[in-house]
């Protein structure tokens, strides 16, 4: 057994503890408590709606996949490659990134009842199940990643093999993230404009029709969404890495090029000890009497990132022949990421100057709130942009620049990803906890449950500063990775070899490309909000329909039929699912084949850098609307009810497909298009018409 | 005599031509009737407002064009070049932008009140007052545009001088234009939210205290920003071709190299062509009795078009040694720009869905109507960004690629300018209609009067949609025209020659370039725009005050101080003006001198990818917004003081700063970021970190 099976073999086994210990949580929660006939009933509907929507979801996505790996494995056996193995392959990735996502979905649809009912005796105990139905997300995600990634490349030692799958997983992440995305604010959108504003009825009312579809869009958009989007980073990090690393393989640099297959495997290695790390580190995860949630979680994220730092800086020291510049790029990405959380929070946290100068112009009208909200947005990318800039440089410059250098940048996105175990686990914390502030209300718990709720939702929000501004850095650094990755792949696809130089900046064709390619991501974001829009504008007029047939509805004499409007927002959600997806898989390939591999790489430059920038704008200028209301309701500027509330309302509002539809799924088209390119890489590389 | 030199003296001979027209007009302005006391006073606070802003303003940059003017002259001696020529060419450029833009407004606040005091006649007078004020503008902008260049390469025979020459032009747009917009919107958001929606008093009424200001703005903004902005992208698109014509003198093609001097001054000879032809052109601009305003500015633009394309083919075909390619080059940008022009017109005119549906979506909500207008506004660079890149491909491969084919795209830029004369004229009548309109309003005019300025405004309205498609396309192709001037700069500057392969997509540190310079735009659009907010939000505490102080005043038995707001706008919009100005200034500096001539590159590169990007998007929400609210008063969807109609006022106020001040100053900003690296070109190249 070699050195580089051995890692393999440790990587699968944590790769299956992840996935053992996820199941294990599983059973866990859902032995828990689940209350009485009520709260069943009001579960059982969420339980439904989204077990419904994943349905419908995962059926659209056999087909889409299924027609992908027609193409890929015809494609691929024209050109004499191996056309069925990576037609497998995707569809391996396709099927593991399904099965993270339905276990994370059905546990939370379990946790969010227990977690509420658990609220009714104490807050330690909600936490308890709230946390650990995250971790079942969290631990499966990582481990069915790592699992198929050894696996393939135990197997095959093919990294091209691991791409394929890494595209399948992205795929699916994609319209999982967007789907989600235009569901949940469809539902969200739709239950405040008639509820909240034409009506006056509360939050989570189960007088307002629309209150299931709300319930359920947490779930579909932010656990499941959320839970595909970090696996997809995951594997596409650590895919670019690897294939960096075989190209070493034909190095002129002698040491490099024997050491090809130790940095091939070194991602999954990188992958293994984040699981450990991430074991380790939940189980620091705990509230005693009387003590923090938020606290519990930062201690858990801080004991998880410390473990791994020590063991990939030994782990890379102890192997012969791995460049220990590496260490440093690592940390250089995990230091910017904890400075972009950081300038994140100033940009949307209420305790700063944007925030409450935006709640204080609302004042004037929500104009002004709009005009002021999406000015700080624009604002806000500059830190972000300028830390990415810095890791990017010391990353490729602290191992001495080169093809080791771009390495370097790959490698410090694996780094920053590999504790996303602990990460993902804390993030799925909070749409569970959101959830069952939602079934307390709608099944009527007492108003301390409730409270408790809120606590723990609050911790949530606190959590997420930190690990938003890890996961920008980290997408943004994947991205360049699998960038770097798709003109190697060229490059040994090409007879004549694809030089570095022929990419200059100068060439019409390159500057072609890098101009269709900034257009995609914000085309795509305006469609998926003009999705938003129309759906909501659907259900608000059926909504409206409803309380006009049935006044007894809004007297709280009848029971609204919920399920129509759980049905509007799925259907219309996966209706609009199909233009997205063609910007992601159809525009790389008509480009690549139009202006050839010069044009593409172009392409994907432009689409990176304008999808990155719209990314951070869109989820920070939705975050601050968000807070921007919650500053105004806390009492400041006249409070709820005032203009300025009114105003604030508007603001969050238009905010909302921003942070929760576009903004998030961004990431994961560019991701896409990347892997796209790349797979199709040895094709486009022979046909092209300039 | 040589050829060129002839050529020469006839570009200078049609610059005093058109000046000379220009003044002719001016004079004939100022000779017709002002009308009665009353409309002579309204006129005179408009008049006084709008020149004691543009003391201010000049006065500002008196200060920074001596500091800038200065820092060229060291600079430049140290590195052995010719410092003070260059310093002054920089003066003159900024003192003739000046001149330019003092004409125009000085016979703007003339022409307002005697088109006002004409329409209580006849229609014909007032278009008649109005267009030809307009003229003025036009033909003083490439009058003194024309005979600087001229004489500047009359005298010196150096491209490079021209080059100070434009970036002094482009200094003076840039301050005229984003503070012209800042101006006009602050003052326009102030007097509508508290006139028109606090206290419901109708635009343009003499009780609120802004009325003076919000007219004033129209003449700072839409006239003196417009013309500042038209003479920067005139003088901007020729140097980059002269400067692209003179490298051709190293070229090491003969037929190339031999014939540089042609190719430098071919730009030159363009103007005057243009000049001749919208001489000619104006002339055809005549409403008969009955006639349609709209019509004949259209006609007169078409006209213009049409002896401008044959007088060019003629002249380029006669010329020997020039490559006939570069006729199609020039059409290929007319043509796309016609298209480009009526795609903006689907996106923004009440004619077709998106305007539509936007109008409907706003019964649901101002949220929705901003998300719904954005993604549109998103969605409609696509086909101007698709006609970008086909015109660009076609100006390359025209004439066969390489060197002269990016000369072509250049070249392409310039034809499409080269009618400026025409399309400023009919540009600038718009605004001084809308002023008209305000004076008759605020003097007490009939209500006839006020529906012909209406007639005579909407007419220019419709003229702006075809001439806005052209303003997008050339100003894309004048930024790509001086991205590659500025490598060849570069690449002169270098001794060992700034190889085109060395720009390469791949190269970590062009990639931070590019990053950085695409977040530019939108940080100079979030600055300008939160400028508007705040200076407005100070506003309208002040005009709260006011009519708490003196109640009389909304009751009309007081007339309010209208100097107060007039100077709020004006120290508003200046104090506004340093951070944009570092960002289109220092910035590229800091960059050249970090990351050395390949990171400027891509700086560059990625502001002109995001800052067209931003620009349409900006521009076309604002216009759709602006429709959308119109198509509501129209009377659809419940009309006038419904809630659909809150809402399309919501959004409208929103696109106000997208469409009046963001938006179109990206276009300079990139202008002048373009043309700071290439001035410093010569210096970066020999003194860098990286």
């Amino acid at each position: 057994m070699s050195n580089t099976t051995l890692w393999l073999v440790i990587g699968l086994v944590c790769g299956i503890a992840s996935l053992a210990v996820g199941l294990y949580y599983f059973f866990w929660v859902k032995k828990q408590d689940d209350g009485n006939a009520r709260s069943r009933e009001v579960a059982g509907w969420i339980r439904d709606g989204a077990r419904a929507y994943l349905k419908k979801l995962y059926m659209a996505l056999i087909i889409v996949a299924g027609a992908m790996a027609v193409i890929l494995a015809v494609v691929y056996s024209i050109e004499g490659q191996r056309g069925v193995p990576t037609a497998l392959c995707f569809l391996f990735g396709a099927c593991c990134s399904a099965v993270a996502g339905y276990l994370g979905m059905e546990v939370a649809v379990l946790a969010n009842v227990r977690s509420a009912v658990a609220a009714s005796k104490d807050l330690n105990t909600a936490f308890n199940v709230a946390f650990k139905a995250g971790a079942v997300m969290g631990f499966a995600v990582v481990g069915v990643a790592t699992i198929g990634m050894c696996l393939i490349y135990l197997i095959s030692g093919d990294a091209q093999l691991v791409l394929a799958y890494s595209l399948g997983c992205s795929s699916l992440a994609l319209l999982a993230k967007a789907g989600g995305g235009i569901y949940t604010k469809t539902a969200d959108i739709a239950a405040d404009l008639v509820g909240k504003v034409e009506v006056g009825i509360p939050e989570d009312d189960p007088r307002n029709p629309a209150v299931v579809a709300d319930n359920v869009g947490d779930n579909v958009g932010d656990v499941a969404g959320m839970g595909a989007d970090i696996f997809d980073s995951y594997v596409a990090s650590a895919v670019a890495a690897m294939l960096l690393g075989a190209a070493f393989g034909t190095s002129a640099d002698p040491v490099i090029s024997a050491n090809a297959p130790l940095y091939t495997v070194l991602p999954l290695i990188l992958c293994a000890l984040g699981i450990l790390a991430s074991l380790v580190g939940v189980y620091f995860v705990r509230v005693g009497e009387n003590g923090k949630p938020g606290k519990a979680l930062n201690m858990g994220t801080y004991i998880t990132c410390g473990i791994f730092v020590v063991l990939m800086a030994v782990v890379i020291l102890l192997i012969p022949g791995i460049n220990n510049g590496l260490i440093w790029a690592i940390l250089a990405g995990t230091a910017v990421g904890v400075v972009i959380g950081q300038t994140t929070e100033f940009f949307t946290s209420d305790e700063y100057k944007p925030v409450q100068l935006t709640a204080e112009y609302s004042g004037s009208g929500a104009a002004i709130t709009i005009i002021s909200g999406m000015s700080y947005g624009l604002i806000s990318i500059v830190p972000s942009i300028v830390g990415i800039v810095i890791a990017m440089m010391v990353a490729y410059f602290v191992v001495g620049g080169g093809d080791l250098g771009l390495y370097g940048i790959a490698i410090a996105a694996v780094g920053m990803l590999a504790t996303s175990g602990m990460i993902v686990s804390s993030d799925a914390y909070g749409p569970i906890v959101d959830n069952a502030r939602g079934i307390a209300e709608m099944s009527g718990m007492d108003e301390e449950v409730i409270d408790r709720a809120d606590v723990l939702d609050s911790a949530g929000n606190t959590a997420k500063a930190i690990t938003k501004g890890f996961s920008i850095a980290a997408a943004a650094l994947t991205v360049l990775g699998l960038f770097v990755a798709f003109v190697s792949e060229i490059d040994a696809a090409t007879e004549a070899g694809f030089l570095f130089s022929e990419i200059s900046l100068m060439d019409p064709i390159v500057l072609a490309g890098i101009f269709l390619g900034s257009m995609c991501p914000p085309l795509f974001s305006a469609l998926t909000m003009l999705s938003v829009t129309e759906n909501a504008f659907k259900m608000i007029e059926y909504i409206r329909g409803v309380f006009k047939k049935n006044p007894k509805i809004l007297e709280g004499k009848a029971t609204p039929d919920y399920s129509e409007c759980v049905s509007l927002a799925a259907d219309g959600a996966l209706k609009s699912l199909v233009l997205p997806a063609i910007i992601a898989i159809v525009f790389p390939l008509i480009v690549g084949f139009i202006f050839g591999p010069k044009g593409l790489t172009g392409f994907l430059g432009g689409a990176i850098v304008t999808g990155v920038l719209f990314a951070l704008f869109m989820s920070n200028a939705g975050g601050l609307w968000d807070n921007a209301k919650k500053y105004v309701e806390a009492g400041h500027f006249g409070g709820k009810g005032s203009e300025a509330h009114k105003a604030a309302v508007i603001g969050d509002t238009v905010g909302d497909p921003f942070k929760d539809t576009a903004g998030p799924s961004l990431n994961t088209l560019i991701t896409v298009m990347s892997l796209v390119a790349s797979t199709f890489a040895p094709v486009i590389a022979i046909w092209h018409l300039f």
